[in-house]
């Protein structure tokens, strides 16, 4: 593309580098931005800056927070003795979405992808190990994608805690709500098949 | 959604006022950035800003600029004596890319639309007069979209310029290049048969 202005073109550049962005579509919200008056401009880049530089993790359970132990681990009404296990801040706030969870977090930070050159080392794993030390936690749940990578993390950690005397579960996997059985694709239609449940089980409460 | 964090759920907010960008994307975008080193978010914000605070439009034909005059505007290589009327720059981007005009610019900054408040006073209208009151411009070429509010800028700015010995032409309107008849729309198809043109003239350059 061809730019008329060398700002116009810096500013479009930095909104190209986000995720799904392209050229055209940087170039339109460049163009909205600076259809907006110059005090929401400045609000807008303040809130990323103040964000990117005051941002804090929980000391707990590392979920992105405001202060140094997240709402979740401070809050005497939830369930300490169960740990969620998730890969970032959008799984627990989807999660906490259901309202069917009613125990604490413990976000990883990604997953174990040797592809993306993404190892053990780089996750909080020896935290959750500590978590489990004081033998208050019953149970560890792994809600982590249905992917290789999500597989082979579960592999890892259930080797790295299996020692605890806790139950180790993972979310269920099988087809969605709404799904019609001739789009599923035959593994998991064969897995649900495998881990079937009885009927009284499997009614929404 | 429920955000653990209110520097979060701000810096969210401000990408979910961009056009296109729902809750999710904001999300997704935000999560990105705080993965980004500070130097690197610094750079995003600045870039941002210094685009609002600083931006130029040129005096000439209002296109997006560094300086007071644009690069188009102060070339000695374009042929002064044709204006082509768009209604921001990224029609003249869309132009230029072409490589097929060699003429001068005006951009409108908009199209008179009722529906969203925007009359011909809110567009760059007036100046357009003023360049052909010197009498070097030859012809004034619309180039905005075939919609219901490119039309009606178009017929009053005929209406403004008819009394200048100038011609005035719209960009040619018909079935794309590349375009299956069958799926062409009744109103371009009937159209492009009325405004016909010799087979000679139709080939491309």
């Amino acid at each position: 593309m061809n730019f008329s202005s060398k700002l116009l073109e810096n500013a479009v550049a930095e909104f190209a580098r986000l995720p799904g962005v392209g050229q055209k579509t940087a170039l339109r919200l460049v163009l909205h931005l600076l259809n907006q008056n110059k005090q929401e401009v400045e609000q807008f880049s303040h809130a990323i800056t103040k964000l990117r530089n005051e941002i804090q993790f929980c000391t707990r359970c590392h979920n992105i927070s405001d202060t140094s132990i997240c709402e979740i681990c401070s809050s005497h009404k939830r369930d300490a003795s169960v740990i969620c296990v998730v890969e970032d801040t959008r799984d627990v706030m989807a999660i906490e979405n259901t309202s069917q969870f009613n125990g604490l977090y413990h976000v990883l930070g990604g997953l174990i992808s040797p592809m993306d050159g993404i190892g053990p080392s780089d996750l909080q794993v020896d935290s959750l190990v500590e978590r489990l030390k004081d033998g208050e936690v019953r149970e560890v749940i792994f809600a982590l994608s249905a992917t290789m990578e999500g597989d082979t993390t579960i592999f890892y950690l259930h080797k790295k805690l299996k020692h605890f005397n806790i139950n180790i579960s993972t979310i269920a996997r099988g087809i969605a709500f709404g799904g019609e059985l001739e789009y599923v694709d035959e593994i998991t239609l064969g897995r649900s098949i495998v881990t079937r449940v009885p009927y009284e089980n499997s009614l929404t409460k």
